[in-house]
């Protein structure tokens, strides 16, 4: 069921006030969203070259239990490792062979690990453990037929085009602060960056937390200039987004007179006491949009064959956004969609569109319908995007 | 900063397609809530009794891994344990005197554990471990000023009021189910039900998954009569709040034929593999309401002093409560509130308020401008409120 | 091959030094040899219940780690729990049937651990986790042969008797301070007791650690009067047994005058930091005697069946005990006995008997080959009396 | 208290059967001690480079759960991985400095793991977890007092010398067996051997359980000539001990018909399912012997300064290794060291030396007096050692 309404407030720059959130790729939260979704990369990378298919897996929970750490200019380490526990079902047995689940999780997620925190030191500084448990073997046929799988839920999808001049700003900041080219610049600055951004009428305010990496800051004078530096960044990166006023502010928490200020051994909050969970930080747009139509599903994690609540949320992502490219007369669009258990995932129960358009409605609904049949249509590029990480899901 | 708009749309009956979900008290995500909010609860208690004020902690991360168990008409029993881990932070360590945070936790979890899941049996169908740490104890002074707290982040919460239609069913049917009273007289009925709530146009469709006791079912014929009972019921309940055309459907992927239902040992799911963490599960009204605004901060298990993501979530509510109580004339509010980091929690960054009503500006802006500052002023009360249980969490 | 040499200096009483330890039933280390064979047992019950037969499993390996807890005069509590983590191996499915090994063994080990350490509050005080491994399917045939099972291993065993005076009196007193009479007079005696004798020639020291429960002891005076009165009394039990001198210490670490003595909130030092594995204390006649041959095969845990390492344990102490009984002119005896991989558990590599005795070999030899031969085909009564823990084990 | 006394019966070559075993370097027990022992090392460095002293902790409790895997003639993969859990006490602070117990020990246990056990895959196919808890910090002190450190305990320590031809057989044939030249000659060899011997009367009887490593063993026959080499080679390295008979057999339970043979992935049974604890396996010089005196006490882990139960068992072998080097008539020696508590370590409550010579007691008192004396007063030399691994102790 194909639905088609039109809103021309779409866009929430129409409203007083726009919340918008991102937690980096260093937070804990995104570091379990990250977890749970590598384990299912490699599982089915594996279950793919081993058996022809993906097999069944959700592996989208993960608890992060913070450690305990020293930091003070120019020295950092771990005393408390940091614990993370993988957890979830993911089939271990297929044609009498079994499957080394808790190695390959365990070994891919340390690689990842290294690549993205280098200054936390593998073996010592985190305990990996993890309770994936056996799936029901008969699931294997179920993920061997042919044609769309089935829909494993009923569940819900959202997505919404463009993105507002704070998202996109809110955005770009964290993808910015996180650059190699950057680090190099700056090797100060650690992973676990924090950007909430807050439109209040024409003034924009930008406040980042942004963990400095001790071993490379000697002093409060470095401090104070890479901080210094970094916000003037900031407000360039951002003016490129807007006219509007820009305030930027990092680590306002800071009492430089008492020589407190935010330094880590490792470039995440997780080295001291920040816990984190998978589905708790950004949603499958990389942002968290409180006025926004959001879903509550993780997809990080899910099995991305018949997890609607995976699945859908990229469906949704690229209809908006074929349905804008498409029809330059269409200003935005906002796509909700639902599946139905049990039914092919490529025949959801609903698929609610919203567009801010002066087109005609005849001239909206064919166009936007053949958008939606062929988007579901290529629903095997869709799940083969995932193990190639090319839709981003945190 | 207090905006007051107009919004004639509120209500998502306006709306071809609802979508309304609860996942109930047995629900692994549910008990990973209320897991969460309980150890906040027993610590809070605690550190009022022993120091005279409740002092930080946030306790809201929880993973529950699931077991593996056996059930069959007439008898279930689990193989392997539950695993559930309480994770956080918490002050250990207050005027020189040690709080038993471990063993308090674990003792008041076993303890409502027992009461929600009588069919579960303690110990051994459960572990429990925990992982909290010791907070800072600088925090110790912060908790003990006087005054209102200061909001430990930005942090955004929303209510509105009143439920649909859809909600308020959905609600209802979840709650009916796991009265004492229905559960004497169908003790088949175990504890984990989810109710998925759909109206398209105007058609609701009930889907709930309602996990059987097998021990409690002897036979197939048994199953199916008490679930044409319960369809029965469920269609009456959901009669009271509606017109509209109702289809209730519960445990769709039964194969009665196979002889394959759903049966389990304990009443919940939790038992064979479905795993859960907090703030997964519904939202702090009870519901999944993916059309609605909704905040992702998981309220339960937070301190309720300065945790805005816990408390404001309370203020936004009471404002819209009071406000449809006290100013007939608005048929619907809405609230968003955002805090300010550092800044006393009676002090929000901003409240913006919707409203479906036909009175005029002036008529609405000086009683709804009373009604923040009072619920806000009355923040004791909500704080308090969360010690007693008094505010529905999730 | 049973070979039977005379030994004049059998009697360690021979020697200058003689040096016997137990430690107590409350003791990390015997909590651990106890946690390890109830686990056994209560295995074993259920799979005769269940399967007709004693199945395979070997549960010798278990770690306590020792918790934090505070304890001062009238007043003790648990800060961190205990961890107790069962491991080892077990059949978890025969005739298609699914063993709950988990959920068993941990609702066995709180129920004996209730009644063993009574000031130990369950839950809270104490994590009970397992890492019990299924067993190889394999084995079920192997565990329902009938005749004399066939022993898993070559193993040694080792028994001597009489006991020493000394050896005597150090069992006698850690079970008169562990009877419940005592407790009920001296409520301020925990279960975690070591008693260390020394023979130095003629003189026998007695040191005892003995923690008491704080709760119980409300001031200075008591414990002091408590200790006396423990002084006393052991050194009466003590002489039932020898007219040598005989001096008895009670924590020797206390400093008095600081204020600083051996006071638990639990009983056992296991609350505060006492880690415990099994087979690091008492041999399988519950004392530890160094200059005796000694085994260092744990009995706790190992499957009654075919463990040779448990089963010739009893063995070789039925037979010096039958020796001694039915030939009374040998004055001692001792047993060292060695088992074939493979081979009946009847049919031992070799039987290793010393006498200290005058009778002529030929009035040895025929007797103790007739005592030998029994035991051995009396090889079900021991098996089945470890599920009745008719043998003391540690 | 030294007493010296003569004993002609001090060779077990005496007794008409004797055995002798010992876990090699990769057997899950061996595994455990070393970790403990490692674990000490590396705290004990940390503590004297950083504080001037090794302060204390005793970390002598480590548990091996053993994982599960798949191998087959030229391929092995762990399925689940080895949980290996390090627990025990250790100082946590000290002149206001936070110790990294935990990284320390991950760390240092992965870096040695990659050396004795080459085939397992790090990260993957372990867990490394740790519970080792802090220390009293009032124990920061008595470690750094000058002088000969008190003894933390009464304990017993003994050691013989020479080692028989059958012990001095089955040592050699596990170092043989681990020696990397070996191993780059029969790549198919593991690390996890196991050696019994018997000897009854004049015949030697070898056991060895070898693990063959799956992936460097193609085949059937490549086993058998390996294993054909090696019982070759195993009966050369023993003859040059001996005159008796030799037998030797390795994995005598292999079914070569039924393909059935001793194959791992990793080249230690700790793979699948074989347990280990401290203390379980080798006594401090290498070996079991159940026909000699031994001690229970586990040398691994404990701290190298007042642990008695570590420091006494090289006293101990230093006495009568210097008894027979400088005094050769005689011809075998015996200690038995029991410590005061309390009292320096230099100051030992008994020193029980048994020997066999012709000497008159006048040519033996003074010599050895003068060498327990001279062993006592080097004790710096010994805790020395232990940071060296000098002292064989496992």
């Amino acid at each position: 069921m194909l639905t088609i309404t039109r809103d021309h407030e779409l866009d929430p720059v129409l409203r007083p006030v726009e919340l918008v959130e991102r937690k980096g790729i260093g937070h804990p939260d995104t570091l379990c969203d990250r977890a749970a979704e590598e384990v299912s990369i490699v599982l089915s990378r594996y279950y793919r070259e081993h058996f022809g298919a993906i097999l069944h897996h959700n592996t989208d929970k993960v608890l992060l239990v913070g450690g305990r750490a020293h930091a003070a200019f120019g020295h950092g380490e771990v005393l408390e490792p940091i614990y993370l526990l993988l957890s979830g079902r993911a089939t271990g047995i297929a044609d009498g062979q079994h499957v080394p689940v808790g190695p390959l999780a365990l070994r891919h997620t340390e690689t990842w690990l290294r690549e993205t925190l280098p200054h936390l030191r593998l073996p010592g500084d985190i305990i990996l453990d993890y309770r994936i448990k056996p799936s029901s073997p008969d699931l294997v046929a179920l993920f061997r037929r042919s044609g769309a799988p089935l829909a494993n839920d009923t569940s819900f999808a959202v997505a919404y085009s463009p993105l507002s001049e704070l998202e996109q700003i809110v955005l770009r900041l964290e993808h910015e602060l996180n650059t190699p080219a950057l680090k190099g610049r700056y090797p100060q600055i650690g992973e676990d960056i924090k950007v909430m951004g807050v439109r209040e009428g024409e003034a924009i305010h930008l406040t980042l937390s942004v963990a400095f990496v001790a071993r490379n800051t000697p002093d409060m004078d470095t401090y104070l200039d890479v901080k210094h530096a970094l916000t003037r960044l900031c407000g360039e990166w951002a003016a490129e987004f807007t006219r509007r006023e820009i305030h930027v502010a990092i680590n306002t928490a800071d009492l430089v007179d008492e020589g407190c200020v935010y330094l880590t051994a490792t470039g995440t909050s997780a080295e001291a006491g920040d816990d984190g969970e998978v589905g708790r930080g950004n949603r499958a747009n990389g942002l968290i949009t409180p006025m926004r139509p959001m879903t509550l599903e993780a997809a990080a994690g899910k099995n991305p064959v018949s997890h609607v609540g995976k699945v859908y949320q990229v469906f949704a992502r690229r209809i908006v956004d074929r349905t804008r490219a498409e029809i330059p007369e269409i200003r935005a669009a906002a796509c909700a969609m639902l599946s139905r258990i049990g039914s092919p995932i490529t025949e959801p129960q609903s698929v609610a569109i919203r567009v801010d358009s002066d087109l005609a409605d005849a001239a909206l609904r064919d166009p936007i319908a053949r958008i939606v049949r062929e988007v579901l249509d290529d629903w095997e590029t869709v799940r083969d995007g995932f193990l190639e990480r090319r839709w981003g899901l945190y």
